[in-house]
């Protein structure tokens, strides 16, 4: 089983309406440091899961709908709260797509899936594993 | 599959007395970084595995019971090494107890598992992973 | 010379109302890693720069003043922006006077100094260093 | 589950002749921080999976025959490139040829698997696992 | 006394024609993490060193001239040795060169200084600073 | 300004004979990880400060008196506590020794200076520099 995996991160405001989160109900936010690692039992043929430049591109282009943005007002969000579970959960079905878009040529052979981690902070992260 | 880790960490003093050890049989001690993550098929009613200052409050706990101890001297390694290995089996396994004893609303769904991760240096780690 | 740190962090929301920086003028957030360092010439009576558990509860409480909280309306960020560098400032401005209010025993030796650095991203930082 | 893991190094040279690698075509190279881990069911009989010391030796001895060389003149990788991918496959599979000819006390328990993770750079990383 | 500082990378190979640094004259390679740090004694109109989005640029544009290259062919290191030091000390020059050209709103103010940290290893790094 | 550092780190146990140190009485350890840096003004004859893999050898050399030791029994801490601080301040003071010593063609431009930094937890460090 090969994986690759790369790295980047967003900086976004939210909050919790919800008394079960304490103080995290008041507007703040978070810079989340995010991974996303595929998951393949064999390699294509340029001997990589896939090239590491367009998994960076298709990171950063998830990520570029969340970035500076406040995750209260925004439509991935709107029937949900952005619980870090549930950012990279948002992360890794919009990978997914994302994924399972690409030419033969350019994406994980078939039988792929998909691992995100969110990290939050020092001391906490969250993730969310899914098949492409 | 979601899964939420944090971190903490304790500092012990231990040794082995078994040769295999070399320099390990005298007594010395370690920092062990400690992250405890759970994995569940799904979230709770509030959106996440469970409340995250509830479960570094957990680990705080399990770890307070060996914080700044020797543990040659400590009840849960009577009658074993407190390897690197042991170590992170005692946490998942103290986690797991006080997992199970949660009230549903505060649990994770069922049929969550922990994973332990023990980091005793900047080049060496032992884990245990378990159904809670 | 001697140095002691410690690290904790903040999980902030804020805006910069200047169009000089571009996306960062909406609201979004940071979780900011701090490390709060004081530096002295010298060590005190019981052989440390300070208590290294006054200095967490310190450095603690400097920011349980920010935590959770929208800096856009915090009293601190009233005249000025809320950027990486100013909170490093304001970080180190308070556990300045904190640390001048410590009763001697329990305070750094006379001439010390302060640095913070926050950590806003796995890619920049800001710091602020001053004399106590 | 118990797994342990250790960390080292190498410094290579490389290109890859194949123009889907844009400019790593060109001559370039890596630092490799590689963990090694080593993932048992049960412990042997001096409560580790296996010890770590000869563990880090292992892993060591494996690297050595990659560490400061070029390796488009490497045996290696004569057949084929040498992306993180390989390098990480080739890592695990020599480590498990070393694992499988240890003799019975120092080897871990029967049924064990390794997991290499090559890290790259700061944000890239890729990784191969396979049973002993 | 503020600082700002910023993260980036480069893959290079190159090689020491001198027996002093034994293996290292083989043609190898290294994953040269860098750290960008710029430190004045205020800061300019918009409460920041300076723009943290051109600060990543500059630094990238510095590397750019380095990445994916054989520094043994470098016009760079022509007439020296590409050491971790020699490169620190080319990535501050560089980068001290194009702040000291950035129009007067866009500059640190002046009396600034820089410092960049390479690192090459989860165990080795060099650095170099100057005034700009 | 140039510097080098190099990273590695020891196992101890110890305990602070003190009131002051609550918790911390009590025979507990550490893993201390060590970054030795040394600073000169200039390169040396082969553009470096000095051999890194001699001065990662130094660093061992003066771990290795400390490795897997209850400091309480110690020679270098008969009459001080081994506290963060105490441990940083006497590796800085033996690998200055060690500098020292070096023929010249080895050691680093004369007018060098030291850092060490002991970093006992993922929260918490010490360090101490002075000149070679």
């Amino acid at each position: 089983m090969f994986a690759l995996g790369v790295s980047d991160h967003v900086m976004i405001a939210h909050s919790f309406a919800d008394p079960f989160f304490g103080p995290a109900q008041r507007l703040h936010g978070a810079t989340y440091a995010v991974d996303l690692e595929v998951r393949t039992a064999a390699l294509g043929p340029h001997e990589v899961v896939m090239d590491i430049g367009a998994m960076r591109d298709l990171l950063r282009a998830v990520l570029a709908e969340l970035d500076y943005r406040n995750l209260d007002e925004h439509a991935a969000f709107e029937d949900r709260l952005s619980t870090t579970e549930r950012v990279a959960e948002h992360v890794a079905n919009r990978a997914a797509e994302r994924l399972a878009r690409l030419p033969p040529g350019a994406a994980p052979v078939p039988g792929s899936s998909v691992r995100v981690v969110v990290r939050e902070s020092p001391v906490a992260y969250a993730s969310f594993e899914r098949a492409v």
